[in-house]
């Protein structure tokens, strides 16, 4: 299966990247040959990949994962690149597997910090992409060694790293391999969690998810992206192990974390500080940090629960994420890349040249000395059409409307579509069976939810239509959002819009939308009729209600993921409503 | 001048702590020497008192101020303990006057995090206090010898602490000693800054203001208490160097924190990362940061202000953050504090017998592990009668109403109220000189503003009298304050109330109150009009308004310096209004 996730059983197969042939479109236009481009001559600016080589050592102590997502990206992307950083990482690998540029000589003596296991995650993830679209060579060669080195080194004792990933990787590995030790190594170190394995921190030790045991949390909590790729790697164990009560535990987790700790965007991560989960309903717009990752982590885990499940919650939240967190993270031009994806901006972000110290999310970077962000999209756009349609006994479902051709089992279909602009929708049967097959095409929940199928013996040539209604909708919160009370917010389709204003500050801080008409079409962008308030400055801010004068205007809301593309700007998705 | 401010010019002068004596009452009951006894016994148990004898250091790099901190506290209460401490810490100083039990054999290689300026800014401050309370002792020969070997190693170059506080420290070290190389080294200190004089960091070198020189920064910005002890130290320059500008400059960076940037409760810092001032209204109750020691910082500087200018909106502000954050910090039996004093909690903090890690604002901590707070508090506490009234050529000004006895060249007058719970304040004449005096009482921006003056030949036992309204008033935050629109919260007097729900979590988070019917007086609470709304959970919090029942019940709000004295709780103090 050429496919980053391939399930043993389930509700749903995966087509994997064979069954789904993008096409120009949304999904299909994105920059994903210049993101793989950027990022590869970046790393060998900064030094990322001349650590392999024994240059003096650059970069973050978990620098080295970046060349593997990389190294991931270009197996999906079929870049033959790969050859040549294989050689130079297989070089680094110490004769009994151990392989980082940042810890010889003193091994796994950090396991909170050190991100030696997380690096191997990573590692083996690009093995598998590599074995799956071309099979073994010496990259696999060095994945076998390293994982069996994790296997001889850790399977016995308590320990786990700081940082989870290598858990849903050595599931992966089991089902590349069917060598049953690598799933119980990842059985282990997901048990071992939270008795706890280590130690306290000043972010407390949710932070790495090791204040609970996973079985017995709520809710996702902590560092967001450890958060999500611990529970994919969960999910991944309980569905090879049919640990039904322990895939279960991850969905009510999933539950809670989406009716509470969700943004509208899909966006995960509530705090700066930890990267991290907030509180229930603690969801500022304006410090949401939204790490682009996480949005990758969460398509990831979602991608999981819809294959165990079926559920189709489970692709409305990836649907979301994928159109307003990680469709936002590159600049159109996929050479600068957000990494935190608030959703208020009061003060612009500055242009920055070259690398970022800093993760906020005013302008897009090029890159940062924390990167993570690049090559996650670029293995996640390489691998994006084995997200977007599933299989079962009956036939194909189409999880994510786009131009694409979707073929499997003799039957192959070809999506045609303006989606996310428009809402019809043409499937037309390029090659049939004989036998009858079911095309079966989610509809988002926002549409009503629920699924068009068609079941028959099809003919070449055939067509089937469907459409989905894109006005656009006002949306409000839970009043227990509370950052957000009073406020309107635009979805159209699957888009999530925003106030953008470039290079005029005041203006976002001082709006009211009236909601007695409904938005207007302009192209992508919408129209509303708003009004401009000023508020007196009067030396504190707070005293008895005052009554502002307000000038209609009409406020341009632009899709959330184009936001940032024309300098530096204020930016809102949440609207203050005239009342 | 027995205070730890005493310019050599302005337009009021200090009392000092011989000229306000503090009769029981809100600022009169304070547990100053509980607190002193608390950190006293905790600095022993942790290891930061032994660190000067030599023992295993232990404790973060800056530990040694805490110890500076409680010697200033106990020179200003007169706790004869200071004499043993001087004993430890003299020991500890090398030759040539170099003093840290860090960094020995590693001096200043680390000027961004190693704190040895901020500490000798406290060891200074300590001394100063000593000599102003007792005369000069060993204490006073070692911090001429420290301030001496700092100007030695710092007058020449381009280096700064990474935390100010030296500069405040080596101005009035210049006012009580005359010498001109202490005010010369501040002065470099402050016109080195922003230069810049520190290296780039991923808070960005605003968290130690270094991003722009003083003279050029619009508004406090970066790490809170770093803000404040700098403009402090600025202040104090320009007024002893008669730089009008410079003066200006902070009154006006002053001006626009307070009008944007400043919580209702007068708290500073509305960002956990970074312990830092967020955006111009950027002002989130649930993660405001507000950190204690900030609080202190701010009414240090708005005296200074204060004293510098006569303008009573500094008093104004020292008077909202006294009572509402600095007030807050202690619990009521003096023997745990907050760090961060958020505006809502949404989850009960978790009770902690020894040593926090974290800075939470969830519940008061006995200790932590960066223990800046109690310390702060108890230097303040034992200080405060110097930030409570002042003096001019025609008398005394009451700046700040408690119960207390004024004293000021041959007049004396008795404070007798119950403010804050009351606002009638009698003021009786205990001695008087034979010529007229003026007695002025500063009247609360939220009364009014302005004054009350009596000026006449005083007779013993003679008594004006006059009244603060003390209704409790509805409060709303300028629209731009996003964070809580459509809010209201409730002040009496120069208190700031919250609603405090200990072991209740859901119910706070589910009200409206109504503002139909004024809040009513059940003793130090009121009692307030509400409905309990329940809203329902679908998976996803975004979506129709929805139309919630709700229960009509009453709402208990507590003074917000008293709340989480009663075991974990959650707590808000803006309300949703109903409509």
């Amino acid at each position: 299966m050429v496919s980053p996730v391939a399930p043993s059983s389930g509700a749903l197969t995966p087509l994997g990247l064979p069954g789904v042939r993008l096409l120009p479109g949304f999904w299909g236009s994105q920059p994903t040959q210049t993101i793989i481009d950027h990022c590869y001559t970046w790393m060998e600016r900064v030094g990322w990949i001349g650590n392999f080589a024994g240059e003096p050592r650059r970069g973050r102590e978990f620098s080295d994962s970046e060349v593997y997502k990389l190294m991931e990206a270009m197996a999906w992307a079929g870049d033959p690149r790969i050859e040549e950083l294989t050689r130079v990482v297989a070089a680094a690998q110490e004769a009994d597997g151990y392989l980082n540029t940042k810890w010889p000589g003193a091994r796994y003596t950090d396991l909170e910090w050190g991100h030696e296991l997380y690096c191997y995650g990573h590692l083996i993830q690009a093995g598998i992409a590599r074995k799956r679209t071309h099979g073994e060579d010496e990259l696999w060669d060095v994945v076998r060694r390293a994982a069996d080195h994790v296997c001889a080194t850790f399977m016995e004792g308590t320990e786990v790293c700081g940082h989870p990933e290598i858990e849903m990787a050595l599931v992966e590995l089991y089902r590349e391999t069917g060598a049953e030790r690598y799933l119980e190594m990842a059985r282990r170190f997901v048990e071992r969690r939270g008795l706890p394995a280590l130690a306290d921190i000043e972010f407390g030790r949710a932070y790495y998810q090791d204040d609970l045991p996973v079985r017995r949390a709520e809710v996702f909590r902590g560092h967001a992206v450890r958060a999500l790729y611990l529970a994919c790697g969960v999910v991944d164990l309980a569905v090879e192990t049919g640990d039904k009560e322990l895939l279960e535990t991850v969905e009510r987790q999933w539950e809670r974390t989406v009716a509470r700790r969700t943004y509208l965007t899909g966006g995960m991560g509530s705090r700066h500080s930890g990267e991290a989960f907030g509180d229930d309903y603690e969801l500022p717009p304006d410090r949401a940090y939204n790490e682009t990752c996480a949005g990758v982590a969460s398509v990831m885990l979602a991608h999981r629960l819809l294959l165990a499940t079926g559920d189709p919650r489970y692709a409305d939240l990836a649907e979301r994420t994928l159109y307003n967190v990680v469709a936002a993270g590159p600049a159109l031009d996929g050479k600068s890349f957000f990494y935190a994806n608030p959703l208020q901006v009061r003060v612009p972000g500055e242009k920055v040249e070259g690398v970022s110290p800093r993760a906020e999310g005013g302008l897009r970077a090029p890159w940062r000395e924390v990167s993570c962000c690049p090559t996650n999209l670029a293995r996640t756009f390489a691998s994006l059409p084995a997200y977007l349609a599933t299989a079962d006994e009956r036939g194909i479902h189409v999880q994510h409307i786009t131009p694409s051709v979707i073929g499997h089992d003799g039957l192959r279909v070809r999506v045609s579509t303006g989606y996310p602009w428009s809402g019809s929708v043409t499937l037309t049967v390029e090659e049939a069976p004989a036998d009858p097959r079911r095309i079966t095409v989610r509809v988002p929940g926002w549409a009503g939810g629920g699924r068009h199928e068609w079941e028959r013996s099809w003919q070449q040539g055939e067509e089937v239509r469907l459409d989905i209604p894109m006005s656009p909708r006002w949306v409000r919160a839970d009043p227990r959002v509370d950052a957000v009370r009073g406020c309107v917010a635009v979805e159209r389709g699957p888009l999530v819009y925003c106030a953008e204003s470039p290079g005029d500050a005041p203006l976002l801080s001082q709006i009211e939308v009236s909601t007695a008409t409904p938005p207007v079409e302009r192209g992508p962008s919408l129209e509303v009729a708003a009004r401009h308030v000023v508020a007196e400055d009067d030396g504190w801010p707070y005293g008895e209600a005052r009554t502002e004068q307000g000038e209609p205007m009409v406020l341009w809301l632009v899709p959330y993921h184009r936001w940032g593309n024309r300098g530096p700007a204020t930016m809102r998705v949440w609207l203050p409503e005239a009342r």
